[in-house]
């Protein structure tokens, strides 16, 4: 049973799949395996009709990953005009781009023979690991934020897993979850620390370039808080450019919300790390992170971040709505920047990451 | 500009895609066309990622299509044990199956050159047709009874539809759609009455059929409320057998909510047309329809109709949920019946055609 090492980016120590540890000298691991691709467009035909047509890419045992997943990938890619396309990532298993690198993480768990996954998140990634260890009968526990909304808990309840309740911030709650897989023996199931789950979402790439035909556009425009995307998404470049299936890299152009934008303050500074900075609150709540822990290699990896203010937000998922796509509020980000950017960034996509039901929204006033 | 032509089954008088009449002779027309196919898998290799890929069976103009297709269809099918596949018909643009039918009403109202789209639904129909509306820039009236609940109301306006709340049931709100209709000229956006609706949902059987390799399973379950899955279903299996690409029909057997259960009182007593029954309220609201306009031609298309009790929704959506999938009430009730058929149906695939994030439910005790 093999699958993808990972490697300590301080000491250089090499960690197998099958090993659960989850940090070394204090920070994220990355993966040590380089960048791979999927096979060529014409050999992709006939492939079924999953993110396991990337089998090559993806590196991680067929049976394993046939026991746990719920079908994500392969969503929609349309053109939404003005050079901008959309992909719809929220028509998806647990309705949203989460799902691509949780089903490698309960990968990584079964093949780690865990026998239960610990993980924390405010939102969909909660979710969608509550789901996926439902999908292979592995025990779960979700740390949230006391203030996560009933709703969201109700569904992680109904999923079989218990939910931890902490009171605090978003940071007390991933101590609490740190503490907990310390102190026993439970799979840490992190979009944050585990890079593995950039295996996942570098599917999303792989997508768009083969939806486009083996090719990507000018610019891939990504939301970044933690980076889950980005750092999955660059990946995906890489391994094209290397096996030769593109010609050259695209404009990775990542979005922060301006209420709490640490890489973007960085990288207006030319900063290679993030920047302490004044946060407040944001609608875009799902990349509101102060400090990333994957910052350095988000900023690294992409090749402009933008931010985008409240009220674009707002005027985006309005404008996505009006388009035939309800989305949460943080899926909006993308396209607003998109829309700000007057064209500037020639044929761009941008992905719609989470569905407008996960937290529900209504117009300003009635049509 | 061609499309599939329909025909009144009381008087025989055949109507042009373009004409956007609804109904003759006070019933609903059928469609004309034969029931075609897909091209052989061999040439399905290498076509688009979207149910474009069936261009053959849909027989709608392609850059009409292209114009309103939100990315419905390609939903994941997977096995959920004992010899039960689950098709994850809710990672669709709209959270429901609806996408697939709602998308060829869209592009007939653009052949028919309307200026206005009028639709009438209590849940995921509605939401659909104002979605796709939204996509083409066609303004849209739903009509809902006064009951429904705020968060779908809201999510209707926020794809720019205004929202007609109609008291009573919902055959009031069915008969102030048709009210409209008949007192202007916008386009009846009808999935109980237009056919072309069928053309979208057959989409399904072929996906099973592509997705199992070329092969229909023993058993197709399906719900049924007023037909608009099993009639495109039923037309897809014809179109497969005309053509040659499955040797025999699949056994379809189509469930009802015992407390609402017209058609199978029908299928029980032999009646080709659903019967005059008490009913009660049901959780499996989509489809809870008391006298369903197509009941003969439902009972005429089906090979068996079974009944699903409240407590075996129930205990279907936590058995789904306790496997990874969250789903709304009514998508719960062909699992509730694979389920309780022992085995006896063979392979069976059922749908899981609406998201739990729709009504949202929580488990009866923490887990
Ligand atoms: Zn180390
Ligand atoms: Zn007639």
């Amino acid at each position: 049973m093999t699958g993808p090492v990972r490697v300590c980016p301080e000491c250089g120590r090499q960690f197998e799949f099958t090993d659960p540890a989850w940090r070394c000298c204090g920070v994220p691991m990355r993966l040590a395996e380089p960048p791979a691709a999927p096979v060529p467009p014409a050999e992709l035909a006939g492939r079924p009709l999953t993110t396991w047509r990337y089998a090559e890419a993806l590196g991680v045992p067929a049976e394993l990953w046939r026991s746990a997943t719920l079908g994500e990938g392969i969503t929609p890619l349309l053109s939404a005009g003005d050079d901008i396309s959309v992909k719809v990532e929220y028509a998806a298993p647990t309705l949203s781009f989460k799902d691509r690198g949780v089903v490698l993480l309960i990968v990584q768990a079964l093949a780690a023979g865990a026998s239960k996954v610990i993980a924390d998140s405010s939102g969909n990634a909660g979710t969608a690991v509550a789901a996926y260890a439902a999908r292979v009968g592995l025990p779960a526990e979700i740390f949230v934020p006391d203030s996560t909304s009933p709703k969201k808990i109700a569904q992680v309840r109904a999923h079989g897993a218990s939910v931890n309740l902490v009171p605090g911030n978003r940071e007390a709650t991933a101590a609490a979850a740190i503490e907990a897989v310390e102190a026993g023996d439970s799979f840490y199931a992190s979009h944050v620390y585990n890079p593995v789950f950039h295996l996942g979402t570098a599917t999303y790439g792989f997508e768009v370039w083969e939806q486009l035909g083996g090719r990507l556009p000018e610019t891939l425009v990504l939301p970044v808080g933690n980076g889950t995307l980005v750092l999955g998404v660059t990946r995906a470049v890489a391994g094209l450019l290397a096996a030769g299936l593109i010609p050259t890299a695209p404009r990775i152009v990542a979005v922060q919300a301006a209420n709490c934008a640490p890489l973007a303050a960085a990288w207006r500074t030319g900063s290679a790390k993030p920047l302490a900075v004044e946060s407040s609150p944001t609608i875009a709540e799902g990349i509101a992170i102060a400090a990333p822990a994957r910052g350095a290699e988000i900023l690294a990896a992409v090749d402009e971040i933008v931010t985008v203010t409240e009220e674009q937000v707002l005027a985006g998922r309005s404008e996505l709505a009006r388009r035939g796509w309800y989305v949460e509020d943080t899926a909006a980000v993308c396209w607003a920047a998109a829309r700000a950017s007057y064209g500037a960034w020639g044929e761009v996509v941008v992905p719609l990451s989470g569905a407008g039901l996960k937290t529900g929204w209504t117009p300003a006033s009635p049509a």
